[in-house]
């Protein structure tokens, strides 16, 4: 396994690659891989000759309340969980090589950054399209794979990739979820085996509204009022948001036509959680 | 000479050279060519083995009560003139073809945007980085060169590629003037023959601050009152800014240490226009 820290070693070991006629494939994390993680890395296999990944917690997607200093990390471990799905290369910066003294320039996505997580972490968005750009400049990959967990976050690149006109091609692929149905996520190791418990309930209102949406309700006022019954009645769960949005705009929709994407967010004890699913009319 | 509209045919045509192993600079403009942009693509030429121009009046960069509407277009005698100088290939896109419906990323360089220029422009600074990202993205150049007149542009762009790790390099190129020291610009054309000879104090001011500091002056204020004097005894111009800054931070300076560059930006009637000089202590 290469391990790079290093802007200028990245773009090298990328030029060979590239002057070989090979294509690549990054998988951005902010590290403590879990099974999500991987399926991304096993999915970036199949669709490029290389897999590299990038392990930066980046600051400036971070609140000036939120985890960054207590954010899990775990090098040693990474390393391996990588190398066992046949990921080459890690690069791995630290926070003077990504934002260098008089740093100054940032990507800002309109419009799509100001609902759901955006209202809540204001400039959230805008660490994510910067340091993706970054990412993609330097490590220039042919894709990249993105989780739909994240959703906004998934939209916001590929709005980005799309308006400024980047070469690489984003891959989106869909949320692993742990045996009761908890998406898979680095933060779900903040929770309490109790608050564990009732973070399930996240998954099962996702799937109350997929039935209720089959079962012929599309109005999104009634399916969200379902949703927010069901949470509330579920212990130290509080919402932050539950809405229903179009897959692309992510405006907030009154009506089911076709697609549509319900995503929340929720605090369970200190940790806040988050979760969508796709509602098809 | 190739013309080239479309983003992808854009692409697929720089794929071409890169495949070939060739080398590509570009000289970004908004067109109405003059001495000044010859000369950028003359040094093009010596730098890569293509030069491909792009001319694009690009609307984000203009405030809403400035020039956009009537800034002067002359597509076939740019065409003529760039062919000239050896130029292979014009990027001359529309507006729909750069920011299509729902378009909602920007590029924001923080704190040299904020003085000169930008105080004055707000947002001018976010559209010129915004659309040479995209032109970059684009035309993946290994090189792009940029006329020192417009200081704070260059400044700005080459903060943005350090800052996002772009490949491109960028090439600044000394300011051509006319015979009687006016710095050229597609604008010069709005000044009547009066106007024309009145707009000549700029050239003046920048060399009066040259041989002051030469003199021993090292004190910004003291330069600044010689200059202010001498462009308000000029009939018709009125000065927007007067300052003396670092020539990476510009940030405005009290002394002159060793390097400084005087920047200044007037009316000459309705026209408005910018110059500006290295002072060498």
């Amino acid at each position: 396994m290469d391990v790079i820290t290093d802007v200028h070693d990245m773009k090298a070991y990328v030029r060979e690659i590239h002057a070989m006629g090979e294509t690549l494939c990054l998988v951005p994390t902010m590290g403590y891989l879990h099974e999500g993680h991987l399926d991304l890395m096993r999915r970036g296999r199949t669709l490029a000759d290389h897999v590299i990944i990038s392990i930066f917690v980046n600051p400036t997607q971070f609140g000036p309340h939120e985890d960054l200093d207590t954010y899990p990390r775990d090098f040693a471990r990474d390393e391996k969980l990588a190398e066992s799905v046949g990921v080459e290369c890690i690069f791995f910066p630290g926070v003077q090589e990504m934002y260098p003294q008089g740093y100054a320039t940032y990507v800002n996505v309109e419009q799509i950054t100001e609902g759901l997580c955006g209202a809540g972490r204001p400039g959230h968005f805008r660490g994510v399209a910067t340091v993706c750009a970054k990412l993609f400049n330097i490590c220039d990959p042919d894709c990249a794979v993105f989780g739909e967990k994240d959703y906004q976050q998934l939209a916001v690149i590929r709005r980005m990739v799309d308006d400024l006109n980047m070469r690489v091609q984003i891959i989106a692929h869909p949320t692993v979820r742990e045996a009761d149905g908890l998406a898979m996520s680095s933060r779900n190791k903040y929770l309490s085996p109790e608050q564990r418990r009732n973070a399930t309930v996240l998954n099962r209102v996702l799937i109350q509204a997929q039935e209720l949406v089959k079962a012929g309700e599309h109005d999104t006022a009634a399916i969200r009022q379902k949703t927010i019954e069901l949470i509330r009645s579920t212990p130290e769960v509080v919402i932050d948001y539950v809405e229903i949005v179009h897959p692309e705009t992510l405006a907030c929709l009154d009506m089911i036509e076709d697609q549509a994407v319900m995503a929340l967010a929720v605090k369970v004890g200190p940790t806040r959680l988050i979760d969508n699913m796709t509602l098809e009319a």
